[in-house]
């Protein structure tokens, strides 16, 4: 393959052709098959990165960028083979800006390592998807998590770009500036396009101040309408939310297994709150109160920063938590948002569906945002059970679009929510046609992914 | 002309060829010669506008969409001729769905409209750029105004829309979920695109709660950089500003002329504060106390309803108030956008430059975003004057990128700022034209504007 002789003279020893290099980047946390690559490049610089691309344009090979692998529709495996773009090696913080409140990081930035680097500023990150992804592989798939009600997904924390595109030219998209009516939104173009359009090597993202106060709780319901609705009309009432998480009876049950607790199996609310001392108070009073009118029982307040912690590390590891319910097998992650409104008609239409098919489905769910993720356990090298596992995840995309939502709130499309993209966006896929055509007319960059076959 | 033909056949009486109608969509509020359209359609439904578009594609002929007429770069000036496409009837609030935190407009609603359809619902739509814009002209512009540094822009509130395209089709872009990682996001590509790559038809847009209290304030400082450091440290702080804008002193004169008031001329910032009664008090004390530190004087409360709505409507008559600086001309109102830090060093370099080119510029600055406005006063007709104010205007364009920031925050493109595209955005503005290309091959959505000339 002469693209990987040419990409060798460039990068030498930082282009791996070796088979567990290879592997290591065609493996993903999901359930997709492994997709190793032809060979595997490490840049350093953006004139790297456009040399590479460069040559895949000159060969017409596949170019997939990787960040930390941890992406959940496999949008970083090399389906059609070519170059892994690893870009693990641009990680430097360039610039935090305090007066500001942004930073300037390379693609490979951790979200953990910038929040480790900004300690003393008085200001943080706040996008919190759960793993330790990269900052670019969390814009290139418009990540989200836990925190998105208050502070906003990557869509919101992203102010401006460096990306490599088809050709290897190199263009800057927004500005320092918070807002800005110059031009078409190339920014919020490339958020979210899981590195189809382009490469993003670097980004300036918002930083927001650390809350003078945090508080967190958790309390229980009797069903999963009334904490639903409970949480409409908290959301209706203004309290800045900073956290509010959804779990199911089936995640308690995980929880209980995996980290040792006996949570009452019941629909529970994970909670935090931010503010000047007073206003977490009055946060939580207003909560509780609102909570005490649908029901809400076993008000457990985390005040201390050690039982924070244990709170949102068994929410973080509901992953695994997931594991427990039946282990020796994988878990299919999905993932929906809806409407808050058709939340809890989603929520419970899963929850009985995975009954009908003789499935374990855990929910966790930003609930806030009306977003949330049912963890299917399966054994993939069951074609039955898969085959009923595949069957569910596309019965909970229909009941999210039947009720006004989207098939994907975080994780993205990548390869696995690629079949409902006609039904989700109707005649406007044409148009992303028209931009994918028009950014990537050989269809070099991450082929396979997001947009569906033709025909 | 036959498109004219084709679609009075379509809408009879609503398409006007009539010397008045015509003029006044070839009007408009800032200095731009007037540029009125051969026709003017009125369309009541998307069906029609799809009709519309087809017409025009037929016949190659210019198709400009019309709000309310007060864009300030001369976006809804038919330039070339062609059809003015009037979407005031189309002004039905279609849905207002107070769980979700959302209403379904059509393009022709305003904001104020809106509002009061949302009177007795407990919510509020904040997006607020002084005038009373429609709300598919602001989607257009993607305006903001004074309450965008605590709730967004219009890119951050709009969540989803219909359009028509510039072959006729009909789409809809994001859903009702409060997000999404489903494709390419067409809705932001679509937001600040000044109807250069389709013609939004409805439009989805966000809800707030409204605060239980609020509170205004004004207080002055010695100087601009005083001002401006104090608002840098009260960003930093978490105060979560609802407005926080800079009134420099020859504005200060400006108000004191326009609206009988006797404020002392320093430079001034007005706020507000939103939350709880508590929050509200605990805001103003920690705002008053950074204040403080940086030598703030005279600080006025207006805690009753009257007094805050005279303080604003006084702000949103900077405009006029501009006019009574220098009477018997008109107002040049430009824009920009630099990072917060670099503010201060902005709008001096601003007010230098006016004094040392002897102009009559009044600024007024939606600060906590880092954006600001200078009007200056200008007689179109004296060929001199007006070509020192558009040097006075490229100084201050060049200002922007210098520091970091963007040639225009809020106000949008259209005519004025076209020429400063391919500074700002070096080689991302060939991909700019590689979305019109694809979008509008033949070039009739709003020509003429946005983009420069190629060459």
């Amino acid at each position: 393959m002469s693209t990987i002789a040419d990409i060798a003279g460039l990068l030498g020893p930082r282009l791996s052709t070796g088979a567990s290099v290879r592997d290591q980047h065609g493996r993903n946390e999901a359930h997709y098959p492994p997709a190793p690559p032809d060979a595997v490049a490490f840049p350093e610089t953006a004139d790297e990165v456009a040399a590479i691309v460069r040559a895949c344009a000159a060969h017409g090979t596949p170019l997939t960028a990787f960040g930390t692998g941890t992406s959940l529709e496999g949008q970083h495996l090399p389906v059609r083979g070519g170059i892994s773009l690893d870009l693990s090696r641009m990680d430097r913080v360039l610039a935090i800006n305090t007066e500001d409140l942004n930073a300037v990081v390379q693609p490979g930035v951790t979200r953990t390592r910038l929040n480790a680097d900004l300690r003393g500023t008085g200001l943080f990150f706040p996008v919190d998807p759960g793993a330790d992804a990269s900052l670019g592989g969390m814009a290139a798939t418009r990540a989200s998590g836990t925190t998105a009600v208050r502070y906003g997904t990557m869509r919101e924390n992203v102010l401006a770009l460096q990306a490599v595109m088809a050709d290897g030219s190199i263009i800057r998209t927004g500005s320092q500036a918070r807002k800005s009516s110059a031009g078409y939104d190339l920014t919020h173009l490339l958020v979210g396009s899981e590195g189809t359009l382009g490469i993003i090597t670097e980004l300036t993202v918002r930083l927001h101040p650390l809350p003078e106060a945090v508080a967190a709780a958790t309390c229980r319901f009797a069903t999963v309408e009334d904490a639903v609705t409970c949480v409409i009309a908290v959301i209706q009432s203004a309290i800045p939310m900073a956290r509010i998480e959804l779990v199911d009876e089936m995640m308690v049950r995980g929880f209980n297994l995996h980290s040792g607790t006996d949570l009452p199996e019941k629909p529970h609310l994970f909670l935090e709150f931010h503010g000047s001392p007073t206003g977490v108070g009055e946060q939580a009073a207003a909560f509780r109160e609102i909570a005490g009118e649908f029901g809400a029982d076993g008000w457990q307040d985390a005040t201390t920063t050690e039982a924070r912690s244990a709170l949102w590390a068994m929410r973080h590891n509901a992953h695994y938590a997931t594991g427990a319910l039946e282990p020796g097998k994988r878990t299919l992650a999905t993932d929906v948002c809806v409407p808050i409104s058709k939340l809890a008609e989603a929520v419970v239409q899963a929850q009985q569906d995975a009954a009908a098919m003789g499935l374990t489905s855990a929910i966790v769910g930003h609930v806030g945002d009306g977003n949330f993720h049912c963890g299917v356990r399966v054994n993939p090298d069951d074609a039955e059970e898969m085959a009923r596992v595949m069957d569910f995840s596309g019965r909970l995309a229909e009941t999210a679009l039947r009720l006004g939502g989207t098939v994907t709130g975080e994780h993205g499309v990548g390869l696995g929510k690629r079949k409902y993209m006609a039904a989700e966006h109707g005649p406007a896929l044409a148009w992303m046609r028209a931009v994918k055509a028009a950014f990537d007319p050989l269809g070099i960059l991450n082929p396979g992914k997001m947009l569906p076959p033709e025909g």
